[in-house]
């Protein structure tokens, strides 16, 4: 590991902000932003620039000096900005979860001699690479992932959280869900398949569809059975299905009052107050993997919790540490293909794997494995 | 009985086409609104006065020929339309459930040499009736009524239909609930206090707080314990009470995308068309009334459907004929005190009583009593 390898850090959320601490321990950290973080600001190893990273045309200046680039820039503009990081020839590893294929940058990549690693949270993320490790294994029969990041503190009526646009959530519960199913794709309808689920660390779930599989669905397609469902408090789904049903998601606007609304936006509006999180509000984040095939069932669970010591959140932890440790796959030359690639298209190297597990581990996020 | 009696029904809407129908066997009724209702106009027996309401100066003119007035006028129109009938010199009963206090025209009606009766339907209307009765037998020691109009058929996620502004409802279940416990007001939240009752005929219902008292607190405020609950099918109430917790029922407006809007008239909007009730919906009307005195309990229940021979509902049929069961008290003379009167001051007259509930029984509307 080359101590002097210089990073650039795209977007310092709270993510970003998670990625910059955990890398600026080994490497020279520079994040770049519209706005200086107070949090970072404080840590006298990291740089900050103050720049639009919108203004992609100044992205082959920018990144002239860095080894590679994380990308933590809000989704919307995650597919844009990837690209221009590829066009700048820039190694990268991205976790701004766009919502367009990442796949159709790999032509780009492998013409600009760059290796780009997207979608490099937990899930998509770590599910994503620990089922591209067990399908260069087994013959794998089914695939299934529950996932959820939920507060301690179960406040009615949403007993949830989230310190993003509610639109992003609702999107997510109103886009149906496509999984395989006897080796074809099927859709359901989102939130459906409801069925609860019992946890040691917190007690009992409920889990529904959600359309969450993204590239898996055409890099594993010879799976015949993968689904991924969405994990929350029991009761949530139930109040989220009224809200739809009554309307308040509806997107086009209605005359109210003499003026032109949507429905959608006044109910965003008024979900960021009821769902954004308290200062260091407790939260957890959870995941649970069945891996089904060559008559064994490989399970993983992840369980990890809010840092009380260095207050950082468990959705900063899992998915920011996950995508320092595909960097780093970068970073010590363990994964050198070029290419656009998604975790379960490398995953398939055991050395890759054993060093994003321990990378994990060493900060506490562990992938607990049962085989039975 | 006068057969050539001559009625004005004030507003056609739902409850004043039930009340036009049922009083047209006797009287010559005319009936005044804006719109001709389609109804009524099918109906030889029955006059259309083509009208806007809310110009009061005409109504000395207009009700010169009538020996009595029903006012079926929307609820914020109803105390102004009250006091001008009262103003004209004409006897009415009165369902619009206005919002203010009625005994506030008490000196007007006195001075106009006029009986009106207000509040003229079920709860309020038949409960403060007969607590007025058995208030005038015993020392009543608690009062308690629980009272509810349903669809039959329970669609998610209200299990609710209103065929007035959800506004209305809203303004109910926002509304802090006034109560007498132990001989003092108090005041409760409203929604609160939910609890499950059982029904025969419908199953379980859950009953919660809200402030329909009205005329009582201060007529029968000798009554040491008074309360009024309403029913829902259960899980209605949580619903409510997420909505109210998200800010969908609040009141000011705010900023969406540029324009100023009123969470709650979004939402009443969306809660309109939501609690639509179908063409010929299938409702139903329960009322239960406890009534604790002298070691007695006596119960009363009131369970009526809709009609499917006449296509009348049940909340028409169950407030209509109370109201014109009250309107023949003034016409038959046997109630003949000048004033303005809510039901609870005229149950104590025995006649009276026997003959609204006769009136109510030979249309199938029926209070039936369980002594203990």
């Amino acid at each position: 590991m080359n101590l002097k390898n210089k990073i650039a850090i795209l977007g310092a959320g709270r993510i970003g902000t998670t990625i910059a601490e955990d890398l600026s321990a080994n490497f020279e950290v520079t994040y770049f932003d519209l706005h200086i973080n107070k949090r970072l600001s404080t840590n006298k190893y990291i740089n900050f620039v103050q720049t639009n990273l919108s203004d992609y045309t100044q992205y082959p200046t920018l990144l002239t000096p860095f080894d590679l680039v994380v990308s933590a820039v809000p989704g919307y503009m995650g597919f844009k900005t990837l690209q221009a990081i590829i066009q700048a020839g820039k190694n990268v590893a991205d976790i701004s979860f766009f919502e367009e294929d990442g796949l159709q940058l790999h032509e780009l990549a492998t013409q600009n001699n760059v290796t780009a690693i997207f979608d490099c949270g937990v899930a998509p993320g770590m599910s994503n690479f620990i089922l591209g490790y067990y399908n260069a294994q087994i013959n794998i029969n089914s695939f299934e992932c529950m996932v959820g990041g939920l507060p301690k503190i179960r406040v009615k009526p949403f007993e949830y959280k989230a310190p993003f646009s509610p639109i992003d959530v609702i999107e997510e519960y109103t886009r149906p869900a496509r999984y395989i199913e006897n080796s074809h794709v099927v859709t359901k309808p989102a939130l459906s398949d409801a069925e609860l689920l019992h946890f040691t660390q917190v007690g009992t779930l409920e889990c529904f569809n959600t359309d969450g599989l993204r590239s898996i669905l055409h890099t594993m397609a010879h799976i015949p059975n993968i689904k991924e469902k969405t994990l929350r408090y029991p009761g949530h789904i139930a109040l989220i299905q009224a809200l739809q049903q009554i309307g308040f998601f509806n997107k086009p606007e209605i005359n109210i009052e003499g003026k032109m609304i949507s429905p959608l936006a006044l109910t965003n509006a008024l979900l960021f107050k009821n769902w954004l999180p308290a200062l260091n509000e407790q939260e957890f984040t959870i995941m649970k993997m069945i891996i089904n095939g060559e008559n064994k069932t490989i399970s993983y669970l992840l369980y990890d919790e809010y840092d009380q010591i260095s207050n950082t959140s468990s959705m900063s932890r899992t998915t920011g540490y996950a995508c320092n440790a595909f960097a780093h796959l970068i970073l010590n030359n363990l994964f050198t293909k070029k290419g656009a690639y998604p975790p379960e298209l490398i995953g398939h190297d055991g050395a890759c794997f054993q060093f994003v597990m321990n990378y994990l581990a060493q900060r506490n996020v562990n992938y607990n494995k049962i085989e039975a």
